[in-house]
């Protein structure tokens, strides 16, 4: 999956790059395993960028592959060779690395199936590791893509989608700069550097969604919204999507870490044992969140069940003192007739209109059944 | 359970026949076991079809069989024979193949009584496996069928309902075709390779139900209706009916990988655990789906909510400002007398009534008034 | 547990008897354990009928026992004895088969203390069983009964509370008939039949529940009424209680088929793992219907809120439309006056009323506001 | 925890006591451990009184202790000592006791903070069990006490808070009278039965508190009140109670069941057993009551949503018939003149007052919208 | 995390610092591991404090310590030597530790980035242990601080965050008292001291809670307003903060039971059982807190639902009652004329209001038509 920039401003959208990452890209239905076919963007294969980093603790060395054959040649035992492969579009490379480091053909084919659940599967020559990255591109947008490793004794292999930003960046660097014990290692740490920098990376993702989340928390209680709970919504989902991809990630690193192949090294053990706990950690907060998430729900729905009482409140208070005030004046806007039209009189009809204080009693007595109504629904604590 | 067309245009309706594959068939209750019944379709017991594929790496042989005694003359040992039975019409096809290839009485009751639980059972001289394939027609509607698969050595049976579509069919492709390793591989590769076909259908399937419920949750978000719950409702027992077929036979495909009879040889254990791979993360899908329904629901109920307090609100509003007004204009509609019928003058009564400027007084008086309930109703953000 | 025959019309009365099921009976708190305490039915405790069945694959003697000192006499090592008794009316039985076969106090006590948990125990000499059958009786209520197995190497001893039905009906003409291999096995294998008889005729029940449900859905969907969740408040408890009795029972199965002891031989595993097979059925059946009832609780609140948002939606458009165009006649029929009593003109007051077209006028007016709003009703969708 | 009467009439007042059970005695925080501190009621320490009974299958003897010497003479190795200690106001009894039969100072500050958990300690002299019995007092209030037992080859203490009822009592009958096998047998079986005694207690509380849910069941669906909610509340607080307290003594057994220090022999090992299948029983009927109670709850909700539902249709259609008509009579009682002040005709204004069946034509007019409005209510259902 | 004083009256403010706690604080991602970052105060970075205890049972020695040189020469093998540091600004010191003990850099790393998840993580010479620490200070702010612990022979190395309040104090004065075993035992003893005082000071915090919840209950059931939901929903968030914290402290309690390193001697693993039956009943309180929190939400959501069907009866039985009267006393004032303009009679126009009693008869008619509805919404118990 490419980095689609969708700048959107609306914090929902901001998301909209993972859900996608949601479906697994897979063949027709009963097609022959193993079957490797390259993504297409906007309807065209485009070439990988092959880059291949060789260091020891004496130095680096940095090359751009342009030419396949060029890979056959090199490959000095003494030194870690890092092969990066940038870009799904192209079969014939992984074709020849397949055959050239003897990588299992299914797993080839779930390096080019992306939205696989991350995994690890180690074999007699290598350990194969899938795995989503999740980053925040310039423009804020949340994007993935998977990430594959391979890798053996000295030797490491990397493929990921195409991406505008590289989470194995400061690796790099730190391989460039020799800090660190990264040079003095061997590829097993390479490898467990680059699962950690992944992981690292859900750190500022799973942040920001916090803040997000906490901002929204606000907002709820002091004037809810429909848009609200949308938003609440779409982060629920994110947090489903993220928990999809941390979740067997930590079992990835498990499985390293009980790894019997014997390709993992008990000093980088140890710090995969770091790395094991951070995604623990990562869990402990996708969990967390979506509890709050579940709990601003509620609130939400209690805040408009409230509002709503409030609402018939105001409503039946007023209702109830106007209409029998209403009732009242309408019957003495009644017009039985003190004659009839032929002069007959009829002093049973509505005698109160021709008393001299009719007008102000009925006055008074309307204020005083306004004024009971309204003690009773003070005491009734509605007003 | 054959396949019934329903080509209904409501989405709802598209899911019927999954809905009825819940139901066990099943003998009365305390009859004698493994006692074998034929299914009737319209009451009437239709003849299967059989067919038989024999294939080694160098050629296929494909024949549909009439006569049951040709079962017993073939049987190449260095050829893998496929036997499909299509139909579960008649159980002496059934009795006989069970006597041949000496198949466990109470296995071939499972067979006929369609709506299993997924499972797998490994015996000495086979393993037998019961799975439900889901897949959709030319009508777009979601179909099942139980499928069973019994392979030994170099034979594989597999007795399926009557359909319109096969899902074996891409398999019987690469068979013909010689296209990967089928051709090359036992009975057992065959097996997972059938499987492998079974679990692929669910794909399509659940990519059919998530788009569903993506549009779902478009509409429900501007306009929600009851429509929509019942469609999201039939969705949420779709999805739990997928469940009950999809977590079972995550268990068929472990207990094949740690089978211990020897009838599942080691690559072809490799090319299984890619399966599992995918049973786990079509559980993964379903489980996501439920949680988004789920999600759905309330977010249909807040919104609902929501609609029920703006209308109260708009009622609240109007009825506020207008009861007053009416009941002042009620007030100067009293008949209150301005003098007896007999001439007496009552000065009290409604004396406003013949003020020059009462009219005007009175029209200004309710406009004060309802513009500060409008002023009050604004910072109540009510309006 | 006797049979109720409630045959009342109302589909939730029907499970009554289920819901009794639930109350364990039991003793004094602190009382000594192994106290046998008889059942009494009405007051007084009725003599139990104990019937004998001794076959072996060449023959069948059936005999209703009185005197108990027959049993003493009687046990042919080469048949299988089966002793049935129907009724917890007396001690004196259950004490003298105690004895006779060295059963376990605690088990005797279990045996009379109904409402027990499912379970199964093996000694030395016998296999202890404990179930709840639930099948319907003829007026489609639904019934329950505790039925106790002790099956040792080549006796079977069943006791049941007394009841109109008997779920081992079938099992006895299978033995009379000789049909399947029931007459050639042993003891095992007849425990295995009733086991099987008693799970069996769960299915009848959970499907009956299964069919009143769907009616319920339909009928809740066109129209949601109280009673409609009273009902389905009383499925979910009947699930609740079914699930009580299943659940274990998967157990007691589980628990046969691993058991050590060697009461149970192999034949006889092969068809307990069928059986095995059909309590995770039955389990997942349940499980499917409580969620299918929480799916239908939840559409009904779901409806009843939407109903209450239209109800509320006409009454708002109603009202909005009326109130202010009531106001406005109100306010032409204020009697404030043209002249004062003495004949002074008051021309301010209400020229309107004497417009040659104020009528009109007036009448435009208002169909002008109850258009305009119309109009607004519309366009918000609340028409 | 001393009982406290509480004879209110209310329902949920019962049920205090039980809630007050909740919180732990403790120090305070970060003060050395096994620190004993005596109890206080209504601040100050009450001496506790000192029980004990010795005795074989030949015989019986009971003796109150008050001075703690006496307790270091006593203790015939052929006979089982049970020590029961009512009361925790003294310290000093504990000490003598915790240096005369050695037991660990945390199991003593155990046994005074009361609150515990149950649980089971084994040592190499002897088992340390807490556990909390609940049980109705005189008043029908139910109380609760934690009780501690030690129970070593040929002893048993017991130590209770003081109260008005002890779940020991039917044990101590069964021992003077000697009844059963308690008499013949070791401290271990004396153990089991106190726990036996204590868990037999909780089914009448258990049944009281099902008694009562069933009740309420049936106000709630005739006539739902918020007192009821709040007793339901109130149930679901005591199961959750209920619940914390069964739960880890099923632990409890199960520890002692399991238990390899060689306390418990063989025989009391079976009894432990039927011991265990009551705690299973207990939690099934405690998880079956809080989903009966929820239940309730979501029945309630519906109820209310239902009720809401129909009170605002007789609004609404009330509402909705008068409103109109009110506003045509309204229209008639307009003042329109049909003539000026001046005498000028003004033909046009109201005309209809003047024709000679205008009053008739007008009723007829609004029984055909009335009638009208009516048939379109009978039609949505909502009359 | 220093302690904020937050003095706050409203009590969800007072958890503010607990949710602060949430964060991990981490570098950037996928920068080298165990680097070293000091937490800055305002902005800058303040010397912590370093003081040294020295102790076996004849003597405490204390110091505090200002140049780190002083550090290496002590070291006297005979006694435990706690160093504890008190604040995080300064790297120096913790490298200056980790060189002189050989504490692994990853150890180091987690010691600064607080917020961590509580963990234990034994070495070859050393076992370290992240906990969080709850308390609440002189302001009744809850507050929270990382410790971390190392533990070998004869050494224990605490850091903690800079605070106003220090949970080790009791411990402190229990070795400065001599009082307990404390001084007799080795730095493992002390190790379980310190623990179980972080534990301890749980208690009152949770206490704390619960208690203010059984208040809010009181509140609530007297007058639900939209305030305590909100305060419910904070407790509820601090619940699920407290868990994230004793939850893990409970596996790292275990884990020290379950060392196989041998730093843990068998006597403290006695207390360490002790230890941990207190985090399983903290647990027990949080999840017990947190149902009752969950119910007290469901209680107040129905008592809206009921409060707000009763302001509905109100409205709608006043309504009800009124509308027809003010028909019936609009139908009266219309105008219809007794005779034309040009004083034709028009008898049917109006009759009643020429009757002798017509006034009074209508009057009456209009109390029956009152009377009866009352009489209604009585039986349908409205009123």
């Amino acid at each position: 999956m490419s980095v689609t920039p969708c700048p959107g401003l609306d914090p929902a959208a901001r998301w909209a790059t993972l859900h996608d990452m949601f479906t697994k890209r897979h063949g027709p239905p009963g097609s022959s395993p193993a079957t490797l076919t390259p993504h297409l963007v906007d309807g065209q294969a485009r070439k990988p960028s092959v880059q291949i980093i060789e260091y020891d603790k004496d130095g680096v060395e940095e090359r751009e592959i342009t030419d396949l054959a060029e890979l056959a040649a090199r490959f000095d035992s003494r030194k870690v060779t890092w092969i990066n492969i940038d870009g799904l579009g192209d079969v014939e490379v992984l074709s020849y690395l397949g055959q050239r480091f003897n990588l299992h053909p299914l797993a080839l084919e779930d390096v080019l199936n992306t939205g696989q659940r991350p995994k690890v599967e180690a074999g007699p020559d290598y350990v194969f590791i899938v795995a989503q990255m999740v980053y925040q591109n310039r423009e804020q947008t949340i994007c993935g893509e998977q990430v594959s490793l391979f890798f053996g004794k000295n030797f490491l292999i990397t493929v990921q989608e195409e991406g505008e930003y590289d989470v194995f960046d400061p690796v790099r660097e730190r391989i460039r700069g020799g800090r660190g014990s990264i040079r003095k290692a061997k590829a097993d740490y390479l490898g467990y550097a680059l699962l950690d920098s992944i992981i690292d990376h859900y750190y500022p993702v799973l942040e920001d969604i916090g803040t997000a989340i906490e901002e929204l928390e606000d907002d709820l209680l002091e004037r809810p919204s429909r848009g609200m709970v949308i938003t609440l919504h779409e982060y629920k989902r994110s947090l489903t999507q993220l928990r999809r991809f941390i979740w067997p990630l930590r079992d990835v690193v498990n499985g390293l870490l009980h790894d019997p192949s014997g390709h993992i090294t008990s000093p980088t053990k140890v710090y995969l044992r770091d790395c094991y706990d951070h995604t623990v950690q990562l869990m402990d907060h996708v969990e967390s969140y979506k509890e709050i998430t579940s709990g601003l729900m509620e609130l939400y729905h209690s805040s408009v069940g409230l509002r709503t009482n409030e609402v018939m409140r105001v409503l039946t208070v007023i209702t109830s003192i106007f209409i029998p005030l209403t009732f009242i004046v309408g019957v003495y806007g009644m017009n039985f007739a003190p004659e009839t039209p032929d002069g007959k009189k009829l002093p049973l009809n509505m005698p109160e209109l021709y008393l001299p204080h009719g007008y102000i009693a009925i006055m008074l007595v309307m204020a005083v059944i306004a004024g009971v109504q309204l003690v009773i629904f003070k005491k009734m604590k509605w007003l």
